[in-house]
């Protein structure tokens, strides 16, 4: 166990991961408003939507749209979700220049979601990996199912280290992993971190916890505690699980941010200003907030 | 940091502590019921009741008539809160065999609640904790706002220690440190834990936090990883706050346990029967669990 970073670096995917699982589809002035909204709060990166095709993610099929209108800040990246190659070339239409890949892994996941092998869920992003190296476009990799998966259960951590490995040697500068389901708890979450870490530096490392179980925080703590210094995590605590219903999504921004300050670990932001975006967020998704800090401060 | 402990023993304060701040008055026999119910978890320490005057707390002004009522199961332990001698009476006479006494570590917390500084708070106890050695009841002590107050803000870390000392001294066997308002994150949580465990055995120590602001389980990893092996928390998260509107109250025992047994940590109790009691209550109390633990199970 080393010290935690004196500063953490916090990925805001709300506007993707946070309103792919939210019921309520948004129009897409709001998204851009949300987009902008956050880009005064000191992030850094703020996932922005993904051109995933529109009949699996419904509520995004504004991509081009919200992603041609937002006010891009200097000094913040943008990053977009894109399955493949033609996702690419939509993302890069609009003038994005920085894409995200991902890939469970699970086998069984990626069979049922992609209809793939992890290895082939590998090779089909190669090619994206290949034009965004010709481009000057960055491309971070999401692992998903690190911590277990709803079809096949617990997923080997060998086969978490291989994703992880192979993405960054594909040329992903840095690679998210992603516990889905929020079914970790601590001492698992810091032994697959140390595994990925062992072939992967833990530089180019983020996590990614999803609030599903409450476990979210204590597996930031216990991985921060490792080094990390990259958090994913949404403002007012969007997304949801379609494998547990009423369950709660991505950690909120806010919660993250109040743990990471209180512990004298910097991150920039100003949390007054997250947490009123995320009130103004849950408005116009008509639910109550999922962070915590949030709801305290009313 | 020590490793965290192969056990812990849960103290489970729903029925006092959760119920004591809830809007909601349920009937005597449903306390009891759900006491009963708990009683069958696996759970070694209940604690029932309050006997703090029906003029404070209207939610628990049937205390005599619930502890007599509920059915004490050997090896579980039913400790009832007492705030005076008085109370210390009221609880002796329906045959309590281990009591609470209680202090805030701030001043200013203490002048507001009870009209009396520390040390005439602690001076106030010293009766039940003689009478108490001389039944051969036990006294468990709550150091309350160890991490800040509502009224005067930061508490020094002396106060926190002080008060724990002196309830150790005068015979309490455990004292709780807790974060009655939910404020602290983990570093501040180790660091005031340390303090006290520098001149209370560590043995003698459990943690107590209130989850307003998310922070409660990343607290609880952080002092078990200094070693502390006894943590207070009610099913299905009940009580809130009265200083923060809309706030959850004491951390779920279902999300603790989770926590807990998905590190390895023997609690010794039946998660699923747990569950069952907290979604059970929740129905009672007319709202939705707290327990995100018990929100994926459904």
């Amino acid at each position: 166990m080393s010290a935690p970073p004196a500063s953490v670096r916090i990925v805001e995917v709300g506007p993707r991961d946070g309103l792919q699982n939210e019921k309520t589809i948004i129009p897409a002035a709001t998204k851009v408003e949300l987009i902008d909204r956050l880009s005064q709060t000191g992030l850094r990166t703020i996932e922005a939507t993904s051109f995933v095709s529109p009949k699996w993610v419904p509520q995004l099929a504004d991509a081009a749209e919200v992603f041609a209108a937002i006010r891009r800040q200097p000094g913040i990246s943008y990053p977009v979700l894109v399955p493949n190659e033609q996702g690419y070339e939509r993302a890069r239409a609009v003038g994005a220049s920085e894409v995200a890949v991902f890939s469970a892994a699970s086998e069984a996941f990626n069979r049922k979601n992609i209809n793939a092998s992890i290895d082939e869920s590998i090779e089909r992003f190669g090619p994206v990996l290949e034009r965004a190296r010709a481009d000057g476009v960055r491309v971070r990799g999401y692992v998903s199912t690190v911590l277990g998966c709803p079809y096949q259960g617990e997923v080997p951590l060998a086969d978490v280290v291989r994703v992880a490995r192979r993405m960054h040697a594909a040329g992903c500068y840095e690679i998210s992993l992603g516990d889905t389901i929020g079914i970790g708890t601590p001492k698992k979450a810091r032994e697959m971190l140390l595994a990925v870490a062992a072939e992967v530096p833990m530089q180019a490392l983020a996590v990614h916890f999803h609030d599903t179980r409450g476990q979210a925080l204590a597996n930031v703590l216990a991985c921060l505690e490792e080094g990390v210094a990259v958090v994913d995590s949404a403002v007012s605590g969007t997304g949801g699980c379609p494998y547990a219903k009423g369950a709660t999504g991505n950690v909120a921004s806010e919660d993250v941010v109040y743990m990471l300050e209180g512990m004298g670990i910097a991150t920039g932001i100003d949390l007054d200003r997250l947490i009123e975006t995320g009130l103004w967020l849950s408005q116009q998704l008509g639910r109550e907030t999922s962070s915590k800090v949030a709801r305290a401060s009313q």
